[in-house]
């Protein structure tokens, strides 16, 4: 990033919502922000949920005129659904997987299938990072009784340490995605304190878009208005943050979002709100610096916090690890017994046959079936207290570096 | 690391092998282990395969006094293995977990199960990454015909990576581990190549200990014999690498193994040797840069190697989640041509009972369990596909970028 002393760098943020099959009028709606990215010529474009590589194809042959570098990120079983289109060119990638990322059993939640990472960019002197996707943090199903709280505060850390390691000779940070939670949630407070990245949203000179800056709203006719119902005015889960490292500042001159349409038509871009920040990145003379947001008693107290939500993740998982490893013992007993029986029978012990053969087999199957699924569960549940323990103690350690700092 | 103009480092690493119940008399090692580390005092301990927590607890317990910082990293069924005692604070942690690590039904070689992951420990200007124990990179099983070889090049290639993102603000870059690569192998020339680091063997001023520098070798009375008997003299899979990254210099002065058994016993600490350096840091006047390790041609050429082999596991996927996806479509056709058959019974379409109940319903548990695993497999090799995929694409790049550097 030298010679040019100011910039001004144009961000595109969108979680696409582009399910094969399951988004309505999904080829419509990517045709649309192709074109749509295509008459605009922003300098970063980063969007989620493109879980289709076909749509991928398609949109990068569209815009290979006005964003020369792209790059997909593939991971999971549907993949990441991210990518990222430049002006800029792209350096080198990098993927980081969450340790947690939901239950492969929750199948109608499908978090579990799907990227589990977040992708790093390097462009240019840029430090990109991007959690991929709605899908990604874990979302949300339920505010009031949210039992996937611990694994995404386990993300939101994760994703602040993995900011943190690979930021330390960036320029410009750069965080983008929906991170699937509101702005005074203890994840974002934790990721933003942790980091010291900027809520583009707070820091806009000038705002334009919905009110509150809300990304998901009850206008877009895609939404689900039921899920809406306690929040009139929509909810901000989708997020531009940044911050300057080296000899540099950001600034963020503007930001909009669209507001239940695309501009110029009827139809959204999608059930979430796309997000346009444009940044104002200055060289300065002197080094700035990695400082962290917040002041740092109140980082300790958010640092804190999460890591009392951590612990009672920790106690949930431990008492299903043992509930599931509990199950299999008495499933392997019964498959015992029967076996016992069995050989009883085989041995003559019994006069005639005690049992009727076709109940007696579906019993076993049975119980082959519980002893495979519960100590599946039971080893899953083992690898879950094992992240859960260590990111406690992740933020035991960080919490004790915040308190010895001068 | 400020103040002394040269600091002397004396690092020690080894593979524990300390698996519960199955490593041989494993609590006498542990306890002579301590005991050495205790009398020796190192600066810093590298320790993998420590499988138990109660043997990384007792050995904190002894070693608190001369190494008063300790990390345990958790992750997998199992965990990782890898602890690290230091006599410098470690002021951070991160743990990075590989896309792929073998398969979860090969359970003779129980690589899946393990860690799956690389640990990062910042003490005090270093930065030093730890890929666990002989679990990690994923062992190598038969050299002849290496199954695992494209997973244990993405892992080596993520492990490379994951240091060139995460050490630009190091002074030092230390990695030292069990990398079940021979030094020729191209895992390793992938590594030192793409990261810089230098191997401390080749380069240091003094060597004593095994031939070769062996860490595996027939003398060590827990060694398989026959695993070595290519192998005359022993191979050597155990590592320290190290590089300076800002205005510091390293050296190797001296490098030792163990051979065959601790010193001043008759019972090795392990099945692998102990590797034992001592390094000279320096401050220099000027920032030397992160520089390449091997000239950039040859780096070509390996990063090339490296991608055709990930192309050949590429290939191997996809033919194998194919196979996977054919199972699973014929299982699904018997159990829809059993439903029929079955209604067609109840609608009394058929005179009496065409089928005994008995294998009928044996037939359709069998249909079943092979669906439910041929699913599961393909939606594994589906993943491996696409993390091997997303390999390839990162090296295309890598190279890329080394062909157009000037």
């Amino acid at each position: 990033m030298e010679g040019d002393p100011t910039l001004r760098l144009r961000v595109f943020n969108l979680n696409c919502w582009a399910i094969r099959y399951l988004s309505k009028r999904r080829q419509e709606r990517v045709r649309l922000i192709g074109d749509t990215l295509r008459r605009e010529r922003f300098d970063l474009v980063l969007l989620q949920e493109v879980w289709s590589e076909r749509d991928y194809s398609d949109l990068k042959a569209k815009l290979g005129g006005c964003y020369p570098f792209s790059h997909y990120f593939r991971s999971g079983v549907i993949g990441s659904g991210l990518c990222v289109f430049s002006r800029f060119p792209i350096l080198d990638t990098l993927l980081y997987q969450y340790s947690l990322n939901g239950y492969p059993y929750m199948l109608q939640h499908g978090d579990w299938f799907c990227g589990k990472s977040v992708g790093l960019v390097l462009a240019w002197g840029f430090t990109i990072s991007l959690p991929p996707g709605s899908c990604q943090l874990h979302a949300e199903y339920c505010r009031e009784k949210d039992a996937y709280l611990p694994h995404r505060l386990v993300q939101a850390w994760e994703l602040a340490q993995f900011i943190r390691h690979t930021s330390k000779a960036a320029d410009v940070v750069l965080l983008g995605g929906d991170l699937n939670m509101h702005p005074e949630d203890v994840g974002i407070r934790l990721l933003r304190g942790w980091t010291g990245l900027r809520d583009a949203f707070a820091e806009a000179a000038r705002f334009e878009g919905c009110e509150d800056g809300c990304t998901l709203i009850p206008n877009n006719c895609f939404t689900v208005k039921s899920e809406l119902l306690p929040f009139p005015l929509g909810i901000r889960i989708d997020y531009i943050l940044y911050k300057a490292i080296s000899s540099f500042t950001v600034k963020c001159e503007e930001l909009k979002t669209t507001t239940g349409t695309a501009p110029g038509t009827d139809i959204p871009f999608s059930d979430h709100e796309a997000v346009m920040a444009t940044l104002q990145i200055q060289r300065q003379g002197q080094a700035a610096g990695a400082n962290l947001g917040t002041a740092e008693p109140t980082l300790a107290d958010v640092v804190t916090e999460a890591r009392t939500e951590v612990g009672v993740g920790l106690r949930a998982a431990q008492r299903q690890r043992y509930s599931t490893g509990r199950m299999a013992v008495l499933a392997l007993l019964l498959l015992l017994l029967q076996a016992v029986a069995a050989l009883g029978a085989l041995a003559g012990l019994a006069a005639g046959q005690p049992f009727p053969k076709l109940s007696f087999s579906l019993l076993a199957f049975l119980a082959i079936g519980v002893l495979l699924l519960a100590t599946g569960l039971h080893l899953f549940h083992t690898m879950e207290v094992k992240m859960l323990q260590g990111t406690e103690e992740q933020m035991r350690m960080a919490l004790r570096a915040l308190r010895e700092r001068p």
